[in-house]
């Protein structure tokens, strides 16, 4: 059996995949605690939100001011995703440090959340990259490659295609590609085959895991995919999100369930899971009337949780 | 990465695991008609009830003429579970094809379920073993290693002990045995070091792998004991069941999501998914008021799950 990676890095996005899928629009300060609590509870990269334009995203408007404020926390890498050129332009003046550019796999689902082709999105993508150029800029990009696993508009999505536009992504000057299970449809054995064809091509490129939890295999997919080497993943704190192709279904998979599965697998990642618990209760009562997902709160650690789960904290 | 089997086995706990921790009392005519649509499912293991005294758990009384019902089901295995060596004279009496033993790795746990030590419980086994072999019976007889993996009473439970009880109840006589995380302290890592430990001593004596999805992690969990060879688990329809141990906690795996994640996987069953989750909404009508469980049931089916699960069914 394979052996696992010894470390492991959980990137927060309940800020961006999480509050763009909601009603509720948190205000900035509540924002700027979730992010200063993540980051005293140990997580070390936090998507804090989206710079896309607030008419159509109006949870995302303040995106900027959230970043300013990550800017300050030491060692935070605080990502955005950014859907096009402008976005980007807008994500390089606020000073991130990691641009996420989601590109689908699927032409349906790509056509729906961006009105551009897969192809079309590699050519924003090497605009992007051009512009980061010009301004030597150190940001870092990022290609997401969205719908990895299947989608809920055309449904199979051929790992071919997949593939063939991470090839792509890094042609064009991407420095790291992640595969994303956009709504669920991912398994266990589809992440073995996929993740390891990807890291085949592309190496450590391919830089994270990204998996919802819409049937439920979210933790399960996280364990296939660790086993090929992957030792970054998203999650959102209570697992907020969901999927507009599957009303009612999860998020992301909830980022206290996955940081206690990696503690109980003895796979450090700095995280503190009890603060992490912590947090959730506070940012579950600013999200009231919403669904929130997740399991661990409910159960409580076990009697057995490793207590020195920091002890060997990247 | 290991290869998974080609076939597995969900074996249906439901009517028993399930059953026995909620307070609602199904009308026997309730039990027979779920165990009819569970066979005509494709299910070919149910746990159909408990031989265990009727003023402990009323919800059990009826287990008898459960089994009378379930025997008429062509290649059906009907399973009961026994406390004692009185439950296992009824079991034989009705007529089971398998009893299972529950036999705690947890001493404190063992007491406070069975008043008896786990060393008494080998002792019952070798007493149940003997009951078989006065009566000519071919009923199969598992031990079933509970709390496994930890416990809610004296937490880490050495694997050790675990091992030192499976071979104990092979020395007894078991045919065969399973091994419990009775509570969900499992996690995959933990899954596969004591399940490739405890093949390399019973290899298909192994029968079976019992996972409650208390803290989120039961389909990672079957992933890894898959992953050992692993073929057959118990899971309960809607996840229900619970524990005493963590109040508000899952129960079981769910039957459907396991089901979903198996056939997902092209893991051969034999099970019909969507006849499952028809039968999962007529019993949670059965169950008003009381916690279900499980995943798929809300999100439905990928547009890509595969139409032919029953195709190289067992």
């Amino acid at each position: 059996m394979s052996l696992l990676p010894s470390h492991a890095v959980i990137r927060e996005v309940g800020l961006r995949d999480g509050l763009q899928s909601i009603s509720t629009i948190l205000p900035t300060a509540v924002k700027c605690e979730w992010v200063r609590l993540a980051h005293a509870a140990g997580l070390t990269e936090i998507e804090v939100g989206s710079f896309v334009p607030p008419r159509l995203l109006p949870q995302m408007a303040d995106t900027a001011e959230v970043v300013a404020f990550a800017k300050d926390l030491p060692g935070l890498s605080v990502t955005a995703l950014v859907p096009n050129v402008v976005g980007a332009q807008r994500a390089m003046d606020a000073g991130v440090d990691h641009i996420v550019l989601p590109i689908s796999a699927s032409t349906a689902h790509s056509q729906a959340n961006v009105r551009r082709s897969p192809d079309e999105m590699i050519d924003v993508l090497r605009s992007i990259v051009a512009e980061r150029d010009t301004r030597h800029s150190q940001v870092r990009i990022e290609a997401g490659i969205g719908t990895a696993f299947g989608c809920g508009l055309q449904g199979h999505v051929p790992p071919t295609d997949v593939l063939r536009l991470l090839c792509g992504a890094l042609d064009a000057g991407a420095d790291c590609t992640s595969l994303a299970d956009t709504i669920g449809y991912a398994d266990p054995v589809s992440v073995r085959q996929l993740f390891s064809q990807a890291r085949e091509i592309a190496g450590e490129r391919i830089w994270c895991g990204h998996f919802h939890d819409t049937r439920g295999l979210a933790l399960a997919n996280v364990f296939a995919a660790l086993e090929c080497g992957v030792s970054r993943f998203d999650a959102s704190l209570a697992g907020i999100g969901g999927c507009p192709f599957a009303p009612g279904a999860s998020g992301n998979v909830a980022t206290e369930d996955l940081a206690y599965m990696l503690a109980s697998m003895r796979v450090a990642t700095g995280v503190d899971v009890p603060a992490l618990l912590t947090l959730r209760a506070l940012i579950a009562g600013h999200l009231q009337g919403e669904t929130l997902h997740g399991t661990i709160h409910r159960a409580g650690l076990p009697l057995t949780f490793p207590e020195t789960t920091n002890a060997n904290a990247p």
